[in-house]
């Protein structure tokens, strides 16, 4: 290992923690391998034995290394041990009525039950989240909020809050000011408004596939058609598939999640934004981006989003802090560009504004920094908890899984042999106080039948990995039993 | 006067205040009638001479009676003097496309300045809300809310939340199970999914006229067209033409006020309430009964719930704490009968669920009494408020003027000479500072041109009674240039 130049202001051990991951992947370093010890490792790179000792602690963490009493450091895992990734599933854009999943609900129906190792989650444990600083900004907001916070808020939301939202567009290179953001109710109040705004019964509007399923419920509740966009589980929606949509069954509006899709984790690169900005610019289409996941990315940079490549005010950006900060308060917004007004007014009708007092708490607590910090804490842990649960996945469960390698957001996307079932496991897993979500409920098809989303938002821990052990096991039951057939 | 039995535990005061007040109405004592010294009163009831005082404060508060230093008390007002209420208006109940009306956009834009004298606003001044004692709950619920109220809250909302609102129905006679309650983001969240729910685009909903607009907008919104059922400013909608509505024109929900309207003030006796019941449980059509205002009364008792007639679950009542206890906490509930599942369903759609926070601060604002406790205050400032705007507007509006007598709630509906169009006196008096709700954005047709909704939701005082003295001559002003033309 030789001397590095360190060029930035972050954090040396993450520096030198970064480069050792990069010989792991590259195959200098491979498993088995013993790494050199702390005290060799400061002096090549020239720093403290205890920030040495940090670069192998966070490498631990993220199960790439593991530390042998009396021996030293040895690699662990590599990334080139990473599963195949699942497949694209193709098939004809067709315009379908949605129907509501009895399904959905049987997945939800006990998932904030204690007893459970809840897979099916895509959000983050409670104990990620800055709980007794958000406290104090409540606090704050008590006592110096107009009215002390018991007054309607402003249709548009809390002025100083959407000043802050305009802030952190700065992430993702937006230019937007306070009065272009409306506040609403979490994400899906933010979906609902938006798809309201810009479609009426009967439209047609394309989604990707596979979706998260809570814009198909929405979509076949406001009377629309969905047409499903077949999706790269790295690159996301094809646009070619989408152009061909649009040119035939005269799509009203397209509604994706460019960053981090839920359920697949792909993450759409930088020149397919630009190119699916210019599609639905030539066709004066829509586009209602949901961005809740594009804070919690594990690469260096925020992505971009669709909105910054938007020059016509056709992006409706929607995203939340309900992912990222706290799920309860229900605090999300629109960037409306051109339906600015539209919005507005239908937020002011369905429920004239939202709760003041967490808007004002919210606004205290971002406005003091709190929120970017808080960030880069939760960035590091839910990145080492998805590597975590890969290879816990990779441990448990039958050779022929393919797992999803997402960047960002809370969720694998997992592909099982095609003869299982993963309702049918589901069904199964349940009796065994485990939740997992059946690929099923992210399609309107019954695509998806042998695909599961595991939410990695919960720290590992033993339960866990009990809870993967029992899946994999019940798994192979599975297996062995179509084998018979 | 003669001695009295007191024979309640009610504070004894109030029946004193309320015999004299009775014998005011009777004409028994007319204006400008001195009263007995506060010694005399005392020794002819029976009574402390700190009580005879309490009793002819409450009287002076309520503007009956005034005293003149070094005089006594004299009757100031009697309900005689009480001016014609409003007329109603008949017209034939035809089913029309609503228009989302410009002119609501112009009323409610400026309607929180502070430089405003805001006649326009139906809601209570915040300082008639107990803001100190709120945000000692709201501080409990941040130490002792599960996840410090972080997490997201049940779809149905706060389990405890649901218990006290459960209880609330205890006043109207209610049986109700927590289960069988839906928490909302205030009322117009409940009305909306309550429409959704029992409707789809192209349906005909029956409204009393006049109405909120907030009611007409959320219908058109939804694609549903309306039918206007004529109401009378004192016992509410017209059941025989609602009847011949159902009968004509197929009906599909029926949406009303039937407890201190807004704007008319009307209050539908029980027996119309329980033929109302009748009539819509013969046809099976849903009707939706916005509550808000219930418990804010001015006389002894609740008035009764529809819901309270309804045996088989066709009833949606909607209710909120947005006009009683604190606007900006958006809590609102909808108990919904036999569309439970759809209604639960909806709010799990559109918003996941309302935040916690407020929720379980809520919850245990009323767990300890508080509410209750608050009501009581509340109720006894509207009620003089009511008094005195309506002291205020005899006084300086034309003779012709006529004025609702509402026996709850905030607002006042004025009938103004049949020469004025009160959306252009509203045009006038917003250049004076001062913000009225013309007549016509409280219904589809052009009725209404000469009426106005006024809001004593703030305490009477000096820049109140300008207002009113104000807009009286701008009135003024109005009639004599029609008299010309």
């Amino acid at each position: 290992m030789g001397k590095a130049v360190f060029t930035s202001d972050e954090h040396l051990y993450l520096q030198v923690a970064d480069g050792i991951e990069k010989m792991i992947a590259g195959d200098v370093l491979r498993i088995g391998d013993k790494l050199p010890s702390v005290r060799v490792l400061s002096e090549e790179y020239g720093i403290s034995m205890g920030t040495a000792f940090q670069a192998y602690y966070h490498l631990e963490g993220k199960g790439l290394i593991e530390s042998r009493p009396k021996s030293g450091y040895y690699v662990r895992f590599t990334h080139r041990r990473f599963p195949a990734v699942p497949q694209m599933i193709r098939h004809e854009p067709v315009p379908a009525e949605v129907t509501v999943q009895e399904m959905i609900k049987q997945v939800l129906h006990r998932i904030t039950a204690e007893d459970m190792t809840n897979f099916a989650l895509a959000a983050p444990a409670i104990e990620l989240l800055p709980t007794a600083k958000l406290n104090k900004s409540v606090v704050h907001a008590l006592r110096n909020g107009k009215d002390h916070c018991i007054g309607y808020e402003d249709t548009q939301g809390n002025p100083e809050l959407r000043k802050q939202i305009a802030k952190l567009a700065f992430n993702w290179g937006g230019r937007i000011a306070p009065d272009e953001v409306v506040v609403t109710s979490g994400c899906m109040e933010a979906i609902g408004l938006s798809l309201r705004a810009v479609t009426v019964p009967g439209d047609t509007v394309a989604v990707e596939s596979p979706a998260y399923f809570g814009i198909y419920q929405i979509i076949e509740c406001l009377g629309l058609k969905v047409v499903e966009i077949p999706s790269d589980p790295e690159t996301g929606p094809e646009l070619a598939s989408l152009e061909k949509a649009i040119d035939k069954l005269g799509i009203r509006a397209v509604i994706l999640v460019p960053n981090f899709n839920n359920p697949a984790g792909s993450c759409m690169p930088d020149e397919n934004k630009k190119r699916l900005v210019e599609i639905i610019q030539q066709h004066q289409i829509p586009l209602i981006e949901d961005d809740i996941y594009g804070e919690l990315y594990f690469g260096r940079h925020r992505p971009k989003t669709c909105k910054y490549y938007d020059t016509q005010g056709l992006l409706i950006h929607c995203s939340s802090l309900s992912k990222s900060l706290a799920p309860g308060y229900r605090i999300g917004w629109i960037l409306p560009g051109r339906f600015l007004d539209k919005v507005s007014a239908l937020k002011q009708m369905y429920t004239i504004s939202s709760p003041t007092l967490t808007q004002v708490a919210v606004a205290h607590f971002l406005s003091i920094g709190r929120y970017e910090y808080h960030l880069k804490n939760l960035r590091k842990a839910l990145h080492t908890q998805s590597l975590r649960y890969i290879q816990g996945i990779l441990q448990h469960f039958p050779d022929d899984t393919r797992i999803s390698r997402p960047q960002g957001g809370f969720v694998l996307w997992v592909e099982l042999n095609a003869a299982i079932d993963t309702y049918e496991l589901c069904t199964e897993a349940l009796k065994h106080h485990i939740s997992i979500a059946p690929g099923r409920i992210f399609s309107i098809g019954s695509n998806y039948s042998n695909y599961l989303r595991i939410g990695y938002g919960s720290p590992w821990n033993e339960k866990v990995e009990s809870g993967l052990k029992t899946l994999g096991s019940i798994i192979r039951k599975m297996v062995a039993r179509s084998a018979i057939k």
